[in-house]
């Protein structure tokens, strides 16, 4: 994929209605996000008391409950019969246990605004939650008896490993370029909300077309929820993320605001900030101004535009879908994604 | 289950045949381990680059290959004609998954004689390749389409999770019962033989009979194994297991030889001894002091009666398999467990 040329479609994705997306959105999630929440705390209950305090921490940490609520409309937008909340759910579990190992990876002392588990319970315990979540997931979908959805989540977490590994290994890394950033956040983010959107469209048993639609929603914008997710991390400030802004730049993320801005310095500019970002140089403050001068070089609104692309590759997908409520829950979740700004 | 009463039991096994049970098992291995290897080592080469090099030097590490010979012998004594390599392989990913993540656990330096994966590679390396080992065994499994095979792996690897917590937990807790040791072997080391022979019995499509045969005779052996394995930590030199002798008893493992021996104290010797062990205050000269006593009291061949129990179950699970080379096999590998001294 070349993000040059994308950047140039700037296709733009509109609500289906004339309500506020975010309307539409609370009000399906103010019923189903307490049936979310209640299988999800029915599992945790279930586990061994030595890893169930860092399993309940992470899921009851109060997350978006976006993979479980997008497994959920886009399995009930094809006409889904069966129970969907085990599988809704699992994918849930299957990002908790992918935060759980990031703590540690990362050494992060926060998460979602509280302390990451691993300084809470020790390393042991939630390395071993996290297994424990990802085995947990993987039994709740084998229990369907429908293979294809177990095949399905396996390559989604070993793509998401991938994903998450080269990022690591990417860490300034300034000379990176924007198909190995795409390629990050397409493995590290995207393939998760493929899954759990592809996994909705098999449980429903609607057949292949139904299912490579869902796969195209799902992945499309999860590349787009990421672009604006990694564009926001230069504009929002703190207290309304929950992290540190401009956090991606001293970890030394190279995060495609941070490639947009360094390509637009002069040469000797760009030498010195990247010399800086490569040796780990910058201290908080100077963080703080190397962001505001991103933000304000335009570099994290084109990173939303960017997000705008993929959300209009992700509505294309949608005319394969029958219409109804769900579909147009599809339609806002994306205006949302491109939306949100915190 | 009782193990006192257990112990009063000591059935013996013996050999099928005249042949030594070694023999028969080397020549199977003679064929099976390169097939083996060769699958094991093509999926370590489909891995990214960034977790191959961890994920090769685990698998590369030239273990026993138990669980994937007993996945693969089961299949095959219960007329397995489905290619049973990528089933049985993938018991040997989640084994070395389980390996990678405990070296992290026990910051063992150590592992089958080499340094341990995170020592060469870093942990974010080791862990993601864990987590990637674990998704490939799954996704393995599920391609061939039968999900009772994924849930009884899944259901496995969270209980072997869940063994190792309580392993973790109940480090120097000189109060542990016999109850509780067996519930730790039975979950970090039993339930994936288990899984590994039900497995081959669900691929070879007998029906539930066999099945339940099969996870019996998995579930004892495994027992078994482990009793046999805490045994050899007390009587074995170090060169031979490749790990240092009386290790568990310096990592203040309470493994069955050692609750037999504190139980055969004095109350004061007992008292002095558990004080020492609660505080982890033996060094090297004196743990080495202490596992000979336990040794020279019996303790440890103690605990290979009681594994001689387990191993007469799991025989008594082979009435159920039609005669022939692999239920040979299968008795073989029992006795062969029972009198390794390495």
């Amino acid at each position: 994929m070349s993000p040059g040329r994308l950047e140039t479609l700037a296709i733009h994705v509109k609500p289906m209605d004339n309500e506020h997306p975010m309307n539409s959105i609370a009000r399906y999630l103010q019923d189903e996000l307490p049936r979310i929440n209640a299988f999800l705390d029915a599992q945790a209950a279930g586990l061994d008391p030595v890893v169930r305090p860092a399993a309940q921490h992470v899921l009851g940490a109060g997350g978006k409950r976006l993979r479980p609520l997008l497994a959920l409309v886009t399995a009930r937008a094809l006409g889904c019969t069966a129970d969907p909340y085990p599988m809704a759910c699992s994918l849930e579990l299957l990002h908790s246990a992918t935060l759980l190992h990031d703590d540690i990876l990362d050494a992060a002392v926060m998460r979602r605004g509280r302390a990451a588990a691993h300084v809470e319970f020790g390393r042991t315990e939630t390395i071993l939650a996290g297994d424990a979540l990802l085995a947990l997931a993987n039994k709740l979908v084998a229990d369907y008896g429908i293979p294809r959805m177990n095949a399905v989540l396996s390559e989604a977490i070993l793509r998401t490993v991938t994903g998450e590994i080269m990022e690591i290994a990417s860490v300034r890394d300034t000379a990176m370029s924007q198909e190995r950033y795409y390629e990050i956040i397409t493995g590290k983010t995207a393939y998760l909300f493929q899954g759990a959107c592809e996994c909705g469209a098999i449980l429903s048993g609607r057949g292949e077309a139904a299912e490579r639609a869902a796969h195209d929603y799902g992945l499309n914008l999860g590349i787009a929820f990421q672009l604006v997710d990694d564009a926001l991390d230069y504009v929002s400030p703190s207290e309304v993320m929950g992290k540190p802004s401009g956090g991606d730049l001293r970890e030394g993320k190279m995060t495609l605001p941070l490639i947009l801005h360094l390509r637009s310095l002069a040469p000797q500019a760009r030498q010195e900030l990247e010399a800086r970002i490569a040796k780990d140089e910058l201290d908080a403050g100077a963080a703080r101004g190397v962001a505001d001068a991103v933000a304000a070089s335009g570099c994290a609104e084109a990173t939303r535009e960017a997000a705008r692309v993929y959300a209009a590759r992700a509505a294309q997908a949608l005319d394969a879908f029958p219409g109804g409520q769900e579909r147009d829950l599809m339609a806002d979740i994306l205006e949302l994604v491109l939306s949100r700004n915190k």
